[in-house]
C-alpha cells in the first residue's frame, strides 16, 4: 500500500490533468457529494475533470451530478477514486476503469482495501467529504459551488451531526463550508427535514403493526410485501427503515423482518444495550456488526419472528 | 438600555459572588442548558451559584440541573436571566425578583426588553448558549460538565443544526464543546433519536386522519381531544407536532388544529412558499410570523378547518 498525505494528494491533483472521478455502487450523500465538489474544484484550477456516469443516484442526490458527468468516449488521464472502500464497491461503469488502475483513492473506512497506485486515507474522519474540503482548501478558494456538495457528504454521513461518528471536526469542517455562503437550510431541508407521502404511510403501517416484547426492550418490525403495495413506496422509500424502530423510548434491540419476493425473508437487527447483534444473525447464518448486523432465512414473517426471538433469547441466556 | 460585550460581562461575572441564575417560563434545552452551564462555569471560579427553581422542565431536561437548584431561603447577591427576552416570560418563582431587579440579563432575541440593569445580547446568535460559551471562555477552561448542557443549548435551539438560523459560529461552538470531552452521542440520542410510544402513536393517528387539499400542497392535522385520549399522549409529547406536517414532500402550508377542553380550537398555521401566516390568521383574530402564526376560534374542529381554508384561499386570492 502507497499512503499519501493530503498536502501529497493536492500536489498530485496540481500536477496532473483529465480526470475522472469514480464514486461507490448504491451511492450516498458522502461519495456524490465528494466527486461533485472534488470535480468543481478541479474544473477551478482549469483541469478538465469529470465525473464516471452510471453512478445510480436517486433522486434526492442527482441535482448534484448535473453537468458533471463525463460524455460519452471520454479518455481521461488519471483516474481518482472517492469513498470507495473495497473492488467489489465499484460500479458497473467504474470496474473497467479498475481493472485499467486506479491513480488516487480518496477514503476514510478503515476496510480500504488499497486497489489503487496511491491512497489518500484518514479513518478519522466521518466522512470522505471532511477529507476533500482539506484537499480543495490546499489547492485554493473553497468556493461556494464546491462546498455545497461536500456539506451533503459531511452531513449526510454524520446523520446531520446525530450518529456517534461526529467529532468536533465534522462541525469544523461544516463551518468552513457555510463561511463559502452556501445556501446552507435549503439542503438541510431536502436532506433531513423532508420525508414522502409513502414513507410516511410505512411509518404509520409499521407502528400500527409492530409487536413489541419484554415491556417493550425489543420491537420487531413484519414489513410485508402487501404492506409496501398499501404503502405504495419503492425501495427509494425505506431508506434506514431499520432506524425507525430504534428511535422508541426503551427499545434496546430492533428487528425490522422485509418479505421478499419469492417467499423468503431479510432480518435486520439493531442493539443499543450490550445484546451483540452479529451472534444473534450468526445463529440464523448472517452476520454484520456488534450493534447491526442482518440475515436472511427461508422463512414467512411468521417464522422469521419466531426464529429470531429464539435466536435472541438463545444469546440472551448465553450471556 | 445598558448593553455590554462579552469581555465586560465576564469581567463583572469575575468581581461579584452567590448569583442566582433564572430562566424563562415554558423552558427550552436553551435556557435550561445556558443556567446549567452557567452555574456550572462560576462554580469552577469557586462562586456561589445556584439556579432559581421552578423552572417548569419537562423530564428531557431535568438531568441537567441536578444539584444546581437554589436551596430554600437562598439570599442572592446577583441575579443574572439567561435567555429570557420579556418581563412576561418569568417564572412564577422568578417574578420577584425581576421586582428586586435583574443585575445582567444574557440574551440573542431581538426582542429583547431591556429590562436587567446591564444586557449582554448578540441577536445573531441561533442560541443564547454560544453566548454563555463565549462568555465562560473568557473566564477560565471550559470543561465538559460545561460543555454538556451548552452542547443541548445550541444543538437544541438550532434542530440539530438544521433550522433556517444555524450559522458558521453555531458549528465552530459546538467543536469547542466537543473538544472538552463531552459524551456526544448521549445528548444526540436523548434530543433528537428518540420518540416516547404516545408520540408515535400521536403521529400514526394524525398521518392517518389528516387531510390534504390542492395536491399535497396544503395538509390540515385536526387534533381532537379523543385522538389524544387514544394515543395516550400529554403535553410533553406535542413539542413541535406543528412540524411534523411541514416536512411532507410537497406541502407548502401546514395547518395543526387542536381542540381544547371546552369546545374551542387551537390553530397553528406553518408556510414556506411566500404565502403569509400571519395574515391568514390575523382573519380569524390572531397573529405571529410570516411563516409561522396561530389563532383560537370558538369553533369545533370541522369549523375551525372550514374556517382556515376560507381564510388561507382569502389571502391568496388576494395575492
Amino acid at each position: 500500500m502507497n499512503t499519501i498525505t493530503v498536502q501529497q494528494a493536492a500536489a498530485f491533483l496540481r500536477a496532473r490533468d483529465s480526470y475522472l472521478i469514480l464514486t461507490h455502487k448504491r451511492p450516498d450523500g458522502d461519495t456524490i457529494g465528494c466527486a461533485a465538489g472534488l470535480c468543481r474544484g478541479l474544473r477551478a484550477l482549469g483541469k478538465t475533470a469529470h465525473i464516471c456516469p452510471g453512478t445510480g443516484a436517486t433522486h434526492l442526490f442527482t441535482p448534484y451530478l448535473e453537468g458533471l458527468l463525463a460524455p460519452e468516449g471520454y479518455a481521461p488521464d488519471t483516474v481518482v477514486s472517492v469513498d470507495i472502500a473495497a473492488r467489489s464497491l465499484f460500479t458497473d461503469a467504474g470496474r473497467p476503469w479498475l481493472e485499467r488502475g486506479v491513480d488516487l483513492a480518496f477514503d476514510h473506512h478503515p476496510s480500504q482495501e488499497f486497489f489503487a497506485r496511491q491512497t489518500c486515507l484518514d479513518a478519522g474522519r466521518a466522512a470522505c467529504g471532511e477529507l476533500i474540503y482539506d484537499v480543495l482548501k490546499e489547492l485554493g478558494p473553497v468556493t461556494a459551488d464546491m462546498a455545497a456538495p461536500l456539506y451533503v457528504a459531511v452531513s449526510t454521513d454524520t446523520g446531520c451531526f446525530q450518529y456517534g461518528n461526529t467529532t468536533a471536526a465534522s462541525h469544523r469542517v461544516a463551518a468552513a463550508l457555510i463561511d463559502t455562503g452556501l445556501e446552507l437550510f435549503p439542503l438541510n431541508k431536502r436532506h433531513f427535514r423532508t420525508k414522502s407521502w409513502a414513507r410516511l404511510q410505512v411509518e404509520r403501517l409499521i407502528t400500527e403493526r409492530m409487536h413489541r416484547y419484554e415491556d417493550g426492550r425489543i420491537a420487531v418490525a413484519p414489513v410485508s410485501l402487501s404492506l409496501m403495495d398499501e404503502a405504495g413506496a419503492t425501495e427509494e422509500d425505506m431508506e434506514d427503515i431499520a432506524a425507525f424502530l430504534g428511535q422508541i423510548e426503551g427499545v434496546e434491540t430492533s428487528v425490522t423482518i422485509r418479505e421478499q419476493e419469492g417467499g423468503s425473508c431479510k432480518i435486520s437487527v439493531r442493539t443499543s444495550a450490550g445484546l451483540n447483534a452479529t451472534r444473534v444473525c450468526a445463529l440464523l447464518g448472517g452476520g454484520g456488526h456488534a450493534a447491526a448486523a442482518g440475515c436472511t432465512v427461508d422463512m414467512d414473517l411468521a417464522g422469521a419472528e419466531k426464529a429470531i426471538m429464539e435466536a435472541i433469547h438463545k444469546v440472551e441466556a448465553e450471556g
